[in-house]
């Protein structure tokens, strides 16, 4: 194991949109250094080498010899997560892979394999259970102050279905849809301050566009071993925007303006799928603009935790507590870095060896009640979970 | 049937909070005219007497022998209604009763039968769906402007469970805690919402206060024969309020202020049982202060109506409309009289033979709603519905 205060030494598999959505944290958090990228298109990794002096590699097999890399970071599409992993795994680097871990859970069971056989921390990330006010809650509830957690409900109304999409984007089986790349959010989120360990899952879910064929929304009950339970609902259909109740603030932390109402739908109006996947691309590094650092924490829509002498309200910029008698707002910072959080977990696993609670088993466990949610919305049935793991701060050492 | 323009000649059955909550509305609506009351205390008919001039009586029997009475209006605790309700139609008085139409299903059922086989309509409301923009979202849902009803999301953070209370309406079995009171209101918004009749009921409750030891909140995923689901979500152990997101508009109409914040709970604090009764005592007809005409409609929470080509968002003045492109407000101006609504409608059927959707029947679904997130919570199952019956506007004529 490194032991050392140097930044660590990645390498980035995949400059697409994900690593754009990364790249204020890698120029703004002195502890990474980004070393290499593999990426298919040569104008991307043409960008990385501009702007970071690393090395471009056109094949995450090249660059998973390279034995200056530490750790990597994978943005690749999720279907190819699993055979990214077990590359990186088998070469001995530390991995954070962005979520979801995977699609399908026999990919993430040998993801979990990998990980462990190698020897390597398998972290999934970003995620919004990184965003500040959600590990601050986390650490209220870990301190008991007001007693046990008993119901969590979480929901979030966006216009995610109508953002450019890759056509494999909106197919369900490929890992598209809302509850892979979004669901998967509020799954993490929820089974953070639950505890974990969710027992089973009751579901429904909409497919309500006959253009783009996906579940855009769903809404889901959950039980916890710990005793508590879930409620979370999401619609990506851009209608009702729940950011109006998160201080205006978007997801990733920038100002709405309400003049942009319904600009995504828009935007597509005039499109079909070949121009959509080329604005998509514009998406991607190197082809067009960066978000600019956000002025507000990152969140995923408002969350009520109940507990027992008091609700707490997650908010971009902080937690109001409503107590038995008194209320209180508690301010969370925005850090120097954005998601400076994960790369906290980051540095945790590669320079002190201790995980965070999103390992691979972790991912797996909120994969595998995304399926659970869309296998209740199919069958009409409640579906018990079997792959859970619980909040194991600081437990899982290699 | 009386066919004309005088208004409707009422008894009251109870005079306590519920006639309370009704007071400003019978005191400004000239198509009501109260003409007698029936309460076991003497210092209530005393207060009724001298208000209205009209008869006290002792008991629900003697009233319902008085020819003047056309109908009666029933507030009395919710075990007594359906052996109210039997006198009161068997004596051939249409029947307005408070919500919930009665604790058990056998009541409901003999309520439905008892108001049928007399030929007298029978309404249960008071209800929070009579509120005005409850039934103006009914209209344009009804209307297809927006295409169908995909999902509904209603939630209700209150302070319900720290209200004064009587001992059983903290007990479970003869109607207390949230269930009966408070979501049989938010089951009736979402029915008449989703056309009326549900499938099946998943849910989990908590019971979260050893004090109270009644279902203080809940959580719920309903789906429905027409192709919908609704999500519906509701605690009463008053720490996070949801009207904040109601324009700061409590339930009933006022404005609140946030300098009360815990005043509830606050309240309780120092009371035992029995001075707890008393307090509740003293929020009856003649005993206290009516709370001032509201200068807000009613609501009951935060209510997202999801359809094809528009979300809905109810709110005390109005509805937000939030379209493909565009986003509209539809005011909802505060009536004359308040609960005008409830009295359309009995007026429509008093009147013109024509019930409103919130029949006996109506009532009776509303209710198996309620049994079935209990019974649930309880099992752990998914709860098949049997007894549902549909949004059927001017449709039951005696």
């Amino acid at each position: 194991m490194f032991l050392t205060s140097e930044p660590i030494r990645l390498g980035v598999a995949g400059l697409g949109r994900a690593f754009v959505l990364m790249l204020r944290t890698f120029q703004n958090d002195p502890r990474v250094k980004l070393v290499a990228a593999a990426a298919p298109r040569a104008e991307s990794r043409a960008a990385f080498e501009a702007e970071f002096g690393g090395r471009g590699y056109s094949c995450v097999e090249e660059m998973a010899e390279d034995p200056e890399v530490e750790a990597v970071y994978i943005a690749t599409p999720h279907q190819m997560h699993a055979e990214h992993v077990a590359i990186f795994a088998a070469a001995g680097k530390h991995i954070l892979v962005d979520k979801p871990l995977s699609v399908t859970m026999e990919d993430a069971d040998m993801m979990v394999e990998a990980a462990r056989s190698a020897g390597v921390h398998l972290i999934v990330g970003p995620s919004h259970s990184f965003d500040p006010s959600v590990l601050h809650a986390r650490q209220i509830i870990e301190s008991g102050e007001f007693g046990a957690v008993r119901m969590v409900q979480a929901f979030n109304y966006t216009d995610f279905l109508y953002r450019p999409r890759r056509p494999e984007e909106l197919r369900t089986e490929e890992g598209g849809g809302v509850l892979f790349s979004q669901g998967v959010h509020q799954i993490d989120i929820v089974r953070l301050l639950c505890g974990g360990r969710a027992k089973s899952v009751t579901a429904m879910t909409g497919v309500w566009d006959p253009e783009r064929p996906t579940e855009g929304a769903y809404s889901a009950l959950l039980d916890f071993e710990a005793g508590s339970f879930a409620s979370v609902t999401y619609s990506g259909y851009a209608h009702f925007d729940s950011d109006i109740w998160m201080d205006n603030v978007a997801e990733l932390g920038g100002m709405k303006d309400p003049a942009n109402y319904g600009e995504a739908r828009r935007a597509l109006q005039t499109l079909d799928s070949a121009a959509e996947t080329k604005l998509k691309a514009t998406r991607t590094y190197g082809a067009g603009t960066v978000p600019p650092i956000a002025q507000n924490n990152e969140h995923f829509g408002p969350i009520l935790i109940l507990s027992d002498r008091a609700d707490l309200r997650l908010r971009p910029g902080g937690i109001d507590i409503f107590g038995d008698t008194e209320r209180q707002h508690i301010e969370v910072p925005l850090n120097a870095a954005p998601r400076k959080t994960v790369i906290d977990a980051l540095e945790a696993a590669v320079r002190k060896n201790i995980a965070p609670p999103q390992t691979a088993a972790w991912g797996r466990a909120s994969l595998e009640v995304c399926h659970a949610i869309l296998d209740s919305a199919e069958t009409g049935e409640k579906i018990p979970l079997t792959r859970q793991c619980g909040v194991e701060f600081q437990e899982e050492t290699l």
